[in-house]
Parts: C-alpha cells; structure tokens; sequence
C-alpha cells in the first residue's frame, strides 16, 4: 500500500500520528526556506509542509502541478486553520517523499472553474474527470444507482442480463448493426431497449424484472443525445397501471432520500394527457410554478372535450373575431400571464418578441397586455381589444394586477411549441426553475396512435407492444385500421383509442415512461397490421414474440427510466454529458480515444463486408 | 393487482383469509366431482381445490397446462399435508377464477428433469426458464451480482459506467465491430474489456472503481464459450500485488457467506506458477485434493530450479534410462499416484489406457504401477524396471501401498496437459470433485512473455499493460527485445521476466486474473516494441494511453472476474450456458430470435457498407 490514509480523512484527532499520504499536486506555494504543498486524492485536500532540510532536495527536484507525490511524515495543528475543507485543521510536516509519476503541464487547471473550453476537456476527459465539478457528477451517477438498485432489491426485483447482441427489428429508431463473421452476410443489432427480452421474462414467470442497461440508438445527434445511453428498466407481470405507478413513484421518493437527503412525502400528481397540452402547451409540464395558459382559440379537433367551456367563456370563439388579423387568421392563440412584470420597458418587450422571432421558436410576433397595479391595461393590441376584451382575457390566464400577460398566435403544433419555450424562459428569468426544487408528475392517457400523413397510417405513440386501455380494446380489434381519407383521419375510430401508458415528469423532463403491454396474440397481430406491417413482415420480425404470446403470458407492464437525465436533473443540470464519465460529442464521436476509426482491411475481409463509402 | 400473495407464500396461520393468487397451471387432477390444481409462479406452487359448483364452469372451460389463471377463495388446511413444499399445510378452495390466457401444449414438460432436448429448450427458452432448474441459477446469479456489489460498495469502489462504442485495438482475440453510419468508412468496436477505460480512470483519481460488465470477443466459440460475456471488472490505484490479494479473496470470501453461507476463514492458498506447473501440470490446479504429480522427466529448460532436485532423487534423470524406449525416448515422463485403487482390474486399466488414446487427449499409451495393499508391486513395465525403481516412482509420488499409480509419457506440453486431465478424471472417478466444496488458490509470477516461433518474437501472457515485476524492469529496459536466434529464445533475457500478475483459482478454473500495470510512458513503449509494434502502430492504437501516462498516472492494479463462470461453479455446474438467461450456441446463434439475420438493403446503403458474403 502506498498510504496509510487518504487526502480527506486525516482532523485534528489525527495529530502527532505517523502517516504516509499519496497523491497530486493541486498548488506549490515557496515561502522563503519551507514549502507548502496541497496534496489531492479523490477524497481531498491536505496540505503538507516541506521544511528546510526537504527543501533542497525538492530544489533538485521541483514538484510541478498534478506530479503524483508520496509523502511520509507526522500530523500537525495548523496555525492558520482552512474552515473550508474538512482537513483543514491540519497539515503534515513531510519527513520524506517519492515523487511516483512526473506531469506534464495539463492543458487546462484542474479547478472548479478551469480555463480549458470544451473540445479541450473532451480530448483530456481523463484530467476533466479529476475537477471536482465533474468528480461530484460521476459520484452522484454512483449514488443513484446504488439507491435504485436497494430499493428494487427491496420490493424484490431481480437483476436479469439480456444480450447485447440481438436481431435487428427497427422499428422507429434505427438500429447499430453488428457484422457477423461465423454467419457471414448477417448481422445483429444492438438494442434500443430490452423490450421484448423483459416481456419474455414475464412469460417465463420473473415477475419483478430490473436492469441498470445500455442501450444504443443510431440517430442523427441533437445537442444533448447520445448514441449510447443508459436505462433503468424495468417489468413486472400480474400488475396493472396502478401498482406501477405506486411502485416507481416510491423508487425516485426512494432515490431523493437517499441521494439528496430530500423526504418527498406528498403523492405525486397525476395529470391526463389531455390536461397537459391544454394547461401547459406540452406533455412534460414543468409544474414547480403555475403560468398556466389560456387557450384563446384552437381548432376544434384538438380537445374536443374543452370547445364548450371556451364558448361558454367571456372571450368565446367568436369573441376574438375584433379585426385583428394577426388572431383571426391565426389556427391557435394562446396566452399566459407572467406574475409581476407588469413594468417591463419597451425595450423589455421589445426584445421578448426579438426571443419568439429567432428561428429555434419561429414565431411572427408577441402580444402582450400589461395589467398595470392601478388595474389599468395597456396592449400591443389597443386598438383591437377594448378593455373589457383585455381583461377578459387577464382573467382567463389567472392574472391579478400587476402582471405582464403574452399572446401567440399561428399555426397550433409550432405556437403551442413556442408557448412552452416561452413560459420556461419567463419562469427562469424570474428564478423559478429552482435547480434544488423536484416536482414530480405522472402525466396519463396517452393516444395510443400517432397520424403519419406520409405513409397515411397509424404509427405507435410509445411502441407497438403498448395496450390500449381495456375499455378501447373492442375499438381496436372490430376496426380496420386502414384510412381512407386522409383529410378526415381524425374522424377514424383509432384516432380516439387511449393508451395504458405513463409518463413521469421531473421539473419540465420526461425522466421515465412505460405502458401496460399487450399480452394477447391477437391484439399484438392488429397492433403490427395497424402500424402497416403485413402478417409476413410481423412474422420476420416478431415471431418470437408471438410465440411466446402462445404459451400462457401474464398480463404485465412496465417502465425505463433515462438514468443520464435523472442523473443530470438531480445535479442540478440540464446536460447528460456532464454526467457521463466517458461521453461522445454531438457528432457521436469519442474524441479521447478518436472512435470510430477505420480498421485493417484484414478485418474487413474476415467479416466479408466492404465499404463502399468515398474517400475524402 | 392481480392476486393478494404469491403462490409460495401462504402458511397455516393464513388460514381462512380470503386471497387472490394468480399463475401458471402446473398439474390438473380430477377426481370425481372435484379438481385439484397446482399453480405456480416464481415463488412456489399452491394447490388450489375446485369443488363440484365450479366443476360445471371448469368443464366448459378445461384448464390446460401453462394456462394463465387467477382464482379467489379461502384457505384451508390440507387434509393430506405435502412436507416438500412450503406451502404445503394449506389449499385454496376455490370459489371464483378466471383464465387470464391460455397455453398451447408446451413442447416439453416444465418439470426438472424436462423431456426437452437441447435444441428445442433454446428454441423456447422462455419456457425453459420456468424450469425450477433453470430459474435457480438465475436467482442464484441475481444473488452473487448483489453480493459483489455490496462488498465493493463497502469498500469504497464506485461503479463506474465506460463506453461500449469505443476504437478498435484488436491484440490478441478478435474484436467485433459497429459501422458508423455518421462517419463513412469508420467502425466502432465493441469492448474486450474495459481495461484502458479503467486504466484512464485511475489517471483520473477515482482510485477504486468496478463495473459487472458485459464484453465482447468474436473467437470461434469452443463449447461453453459465449460471444458476449459478464466481467466484474475492477481497478486500485495506488496499490500493490498483496493489497488486490487481500481485497479479492475478501470479496469471493464474502460471496460465499452471502450466496451459499460458507465461512471461507482460511487464508486462500498461493502458488506460483512454476510450482503449479511443477506439482499440477497446469496454472489452474484444482486443489480440493491431491494427487500431485512426480516429474520423472523433463527438457532442462522447463523449471531450471528443480533440474538439481530431480538429478538427486533416486530416480535421476538418468535413471530412467532403463531400456524402455516410450520413456527414453519422450521428452516428458509424469507421474501421479490414484489412492486406493491398487486392485483395478485389466478391464479397467485398458479402458484408462483407452481414455488417454482418445483424440481429444492425443496420448500414444498409459503406464501404471500397483502397489498392492500386500506391499508387492506389479507394473505395466516389468519387463524394464526393477522393484527399486519402481517403488522410486512410487516414493517420488508419494503413493502409499494400496495405490494406482499412472504415468505418461511423450511431448511436454502436450504430455502435461494429458496428465492434467487424468488427474481430474480420476479423481471425478473417485468423487473427489465435490460441486459443495470451494478452494480457493491464487497463481502468481507468471512469465510476462511468451514465444511467438511463427512470428519468432515475444506476445503478452496477459496482456500489453501487465507490470513486469519491480526487479525485472531494468531486465526489460536495458535488453533489446528482437530474438537473433530463434533456437535459443530460452537464453533471451525477456524469457525469465515474471509479470506482476496473478490469477485466482476455484476448483480448477481460472475464476479472475489481473496484474499491476505499467504506469510510466516508457516502460509502456518499451512492452508495445517489445510485442513487434511499431512506434507509428502502437501511437495510432494507443495514444490517448500513452498520453495519458503523461500527466500524472498513479501506480495502478487491477483484476477482472469471469462472471458467468462464477456463477456456475458457485451453482455446481461446469457450463456458463446454464447461468445466462439468453445465451447463444456454440455458432454465436441466438436461436430464439434467430440472430444473426439479413437487415434491410435500406439499412446497408445507409451505412455505406456491401456484404460480399457468397450467397448459398
């Protein structure tokens, strides 16, 4: 062993003991004849003295920053005591030392606010993983997995393995292939999810399923995407979707007590799918503040069940018909009041509209009713709305004086888009994305089916293996699933069919999502032909599942849980890469190791394949 | 929820709560007016009692095997109580059910001992893992995974997820590969390990860090290897050879006493790899008895230190030289002594000599010496070896009168392995391979290179990142790697080199094995030129290594653990297959989703790749 003690551990009950520490150099400091040296590990700092016998030796040999160092030597009070680290009562007067490995000056300082910029960390990974502001993300990623693992322990879960290499059967994302070389001209895939490996287990009779797992998509990146990424997931058989959303609601309270010391007593909310795009524009609403949103006008298809509360309002459909183009014309208005910034300057709102216009949100314009605190309104759209137009609309936001209520309009998927994005800016321009602040929310009833205009056909919301719920079943079995006129897709039966599916929201991020699964061949065979697959392709490619649908399944359903965003969001921070002890950038390279690469034409041939791509 | 309990739960003082189980029909037996079935699910069976009401609905709706069932009703005492299940003071009587799905006729029983073959159990292996047989090694790998992680939690390991789409290094085993289809022409690689990740990590700080991991390695698949397979795979920085001894003995030691309840007190034996060879013929001898070997002849190069042992023992090297041509001429004669079995008949003796001629062991004939419980000798070579010599051999074996001694005689390598495994025949003869006892044994100082004769120069033992021991680091600096004289590569001073390494053995397979690393730039340069890299092949695979080394790396060590193979031996088994819930045939097939496969053209052009396979 090369320490008796590590760099965290040594307090003032230590002195006059006898250790050996090892480490890196964090700061030399040279005060005439003696020396000060802070020596870091992964569990600290402590500082050792080199008085003024050791001093000429480290003249011979001048310790630079990050050399690793052993020192040997006996505990002493400081004088001057450092209340900001835990060993900051002592320091050790060094005897002797090795120095065990010489550093090169790092290309950027190993400090909480380091100097390096981001392509330079990336291609150091392994010293931006030695700042401690990356060291408390990797030990927060431990503490989660630790947590999840003892609760599902716990509840009785069993740890199952499923392979890697797998079948490819895309099916929405597409699949990394794998060459075979004992099967030359085939090829596995890697999974996207262990899904029909977990339902498999439920036939087999492992009714409480979990895996910490790997999973990999061959998607173009988006900022924030990787193309390997990490899963809790998770089955359970004789359950329906009650007991899962008890069940999982308890293993992230589980985890917040755990991990953040955060007791998250209250049940957690549960909001419709419906309830969602209606109040909040989207369906991962972040509900740790209000801004709900008054939907002014939408077409009528989109929540049939809302038309006769808007007529029934002061503003009605008709009621916004006052001249102004801009609404008139407009699919969908939409409005929300932003509590107290009623005084915002011209300039303020000025560039809030230049916000909306960049291409990222695209709108054409922002309105806004000021309610001032003399209850007097002043809009963008005076000449249109009369007061009393004003105010119905302040009271259909839940304004009070005082605030700044915005206003947009256009076509509905894109405006109510822009809401979204504009309610979360508004809510962190005024602090109220509290990063130490968890709201959680069950977001439910999903449709089960997406319209692809395309293909004119039904693709799945969440994954063709979801149930619809019990009472749309007979919907879904006595229908044909083939539309005939596009134009009136919505009027289809399947487009009213709800899915057993659930969402869970963490502060504005879909941090989980299952369903309760479909169990019976049957189904399973309308749900593949629905999404436009004839009996062969299903056959091809799910035979064994729908073998498996023939030997007794449970009913059974489950979740997987994004562990790099629950990891990111309970660190305080919007970026999975952070959280990531090896990511790729967003061209879905390694830059550390220079991966891919090409490899020798040797392999190539072994695996009987070519690449056909043009050389640069 | 399903059902109140499980089907292994309810007990006497349960008795006459009402509760809902639900499961798989395991047997239906009528009798007369009422039906008895077992149902079973992951914790147990329950026999439920269908009395003459439900009869009729039964008979309108008979229940199959495998079907899926909920039943309600009361328990009751059992009139006629079942000792050999838990649940076997009590019955169900029932008084509604329903069939939740039904089951064809599986194709083999889901009892122990299925009438299924091997073929048609992978085919279904959902099916198969109902087995209690099957599913006892999955709980018991859940088991030994819980196990390993809380050891290492407890002692300050972090578990530390690295890449799975990383660059292609191959060195030694074959790697698979992924197309980019982001970058043309490149290829991921899938890991081997994660051994310079880890490596990385230490560089990092994060001076104790684990995974259980899956790797991958495209070999031929000899029986009972898989393409992908389980690692716990872990790291030390700041450590040497005895600290990773004492902290994986602890951990094995723990996973005993967790999984099995075994108090492994004692201090695991150790040996090194000269004294395994010596003594056992191979590097992972199975120590759980004795039978040690006696060799009568060896080339002198083999074990330099025991030549002077040999030369005084009464045999002498040159004692031998007996007239009997099958030992003069051999280049290797062993022995070893089979207590007890002085009496073998003829037949037996020929079927050995028979065992040894097959292909799989290659060997020209056996020798044997009885020592007969009287104290008179009679042996296959009478005719060349007096009663002195022979009771020399005998002595040299440590047999006692009453014993069956054997010997072989031929090529050395070949000869010792034979012997190895006639050891292990006899003694799983004799019944002393017992699958309830557990020992342990560490091989250490293993020889850092071996002899490549095709490419005349030095590979890796282990492997290109082993440490050499301390006092042999100047040897391997300060000599010039390249073999003049490939005749005389025993004289080169890289062939004494012993690696700072050492395996862990359990009953006869190599259950981990690990090394200290080389830590400094040029010791890792010297090991790539030394293995015939050159300075531009060893930069383009390993520069992010080499760089790495540059700033700062700790002195580091580490072992992997054979995850599926522990788990087998731990569950009395020699074949990892049993212990992975997928797992593929011996042509890396995955017969259930009949894996490999052709993808798409779609999916190849996106890819940019051709298969040149020829089509049959």
């Amino acid at each position: 062993m090369f320490r008796t003690h590590t760099c965290g551990e040594l307090r003032i009950n230590n002195i006059n003991s006898e250790v050996i520490l090892a480490g890196w150099v964090q700061t030399v400091r040279k005060f005439g004849a003696i020396t000060f040296v802070d020596l870091r590990d992964r569990y600290g700092i402590t500082q050792l003295l080199f008085g003024e016998e050791l001093n000429q030796q480290l003249d011979a040999n001048p310790l630079g920053r990050e050399f690793v160092l052993q020192a040997a030597g006996t505990v002493h009070e400081r004088s001057n005591k450092n209340p900001n680290i835990t060993t900051g009562d002592i320091e050790i007067s060094v005897r002797s030392f090795k120095i065990l490995n010489r550093s090169a000056t790092p290309p950027f300082t190993i400090q909480d606010d380091t100097d390096g910029g981001d392509d330079l960390r990336m291609k150091y990974r392994f010293l931006d993983l030695r700042r401690n502001a990356v060291k408390k993300n990797i030990e927060l990623r431990h503490a989660v997995n630790r947590a999840t693992r003892n609760y599902l322990h716990q509840q009785g879960f069993m740890d199952i393995e499923t392979p890697f290499l797998i079948k490819s059967t895309p099916e929405g994302a597409r699949d990394f292939v794998v060459p075979s070389r004992m099967n030359p001209g085939q090829f596995y895939a890697l999974p996207q999810s262990p899904q029909t490996f977990k339902q498999h287990l439920m036939v087999s009779g492992y009714d409480r399923y979990y895996q910490i797992v790997k999973c990999f998509r061959d998607e173009d990146l988006r900022a924030d995407r990787q193309p390997e990424f990490t899963q809790i997931d998770c089955e359970m058989a004789f359950v329906e979707q009650e007991d899962i959303l008890n069940m999982f609601e308890g293993m992230v309270k589980s985890i917040f007590k755990e991990v953040k010391g955060i007791d998250y007593s209250e049940k957690v909310e549960r909001m419709t799918w419906e309830d969602a795009m209606w109040t909040y524009g989207n369906d991962k609403p972040d509900i740790r503040f209000e801004m709900k949103l008054a939907n002014l006008k939408f077409p009528a298809h989109t929540f049939p069940n809302k038309i006769e509360m808007l007529q029934s309002s002061p503003l009605g459909t008709g009621g916004l018909n006052s001249g102004f183009g801009v609404f008139d014309n407009a699919e969908t208005v939409i409005a929300f009041a932003v509590p107290g910034c009623s005084e915002y300057s011209r300039k303020q709102t000025d560039e809030l509209t230049e916000w909306v216009k960049r291409p990222q949100i695209g709108m054409g314009g922002l309105g806004f009713i000021k309610w001032n605190k003399d209850g007097s309104y002043k809009s963008s759209m005076d000449k249109f709305f009369n007061e009393e137009k004003l105010k119905a609309i302040a009271v259909a936001c839940s304004a009070s004086a005082g605030d700044l209520i915005l206003i947009l309009a256009g076509p509905e998927e894109r405006t109510r888009k822009a809401v979204s994005e504009l309610r979360m800016e508004m809510a962190g321009r005024l602090g109220l994305r509290k990063s130490e602040e968890f709201k959680l929310l069950w977001v439910l009833d999903f449709p089960l089916f997406e319209y692809d205009a395309g293909e004119n056909r039904w693709v799945a919301r969440h994954h063709p293996f979801t149930s619809p719920k019990p009472s749309d079943i007979e919907t879904m079995i006595n229908n044909d699933p083939v539309i005939d006129n596009a134009a009136e897709y919505l009027k289809h039966p399947y487009a009213n069919i709800k899915a057993n599916a659930y969402d869970m929201v963490l502060n504005g991020n879909e941090i989980g999502g299952g369903s309760i699964r479909i169990y019976q061949r049957e189904l399973q065979e309308k749900m593949f032909a629905a999404l436009g697959m004839s009996k062969e392709e299903s056959l091809h490619k799910f035979s064994f599942l729908l073998g498996a649908f023939e030997y007794g399944a449970p009913p059974h359903g489950g979740i997987a849980f994004g562990f790099d965003r629950l990891c990111a969001i309970l660190g305080g921070s919007e970026s999975i890469r952070d959280f990531i002890a090896f990511p790729k950038n967003n061209a879905g390279r390694d830059v550390m190791l220079d991966a891919p690469a090409t490899i020798d034409e040797k392999q190539l041939n072994e695996l009987q394949i070519k690449s056909i791509a043009k050389k640069e």
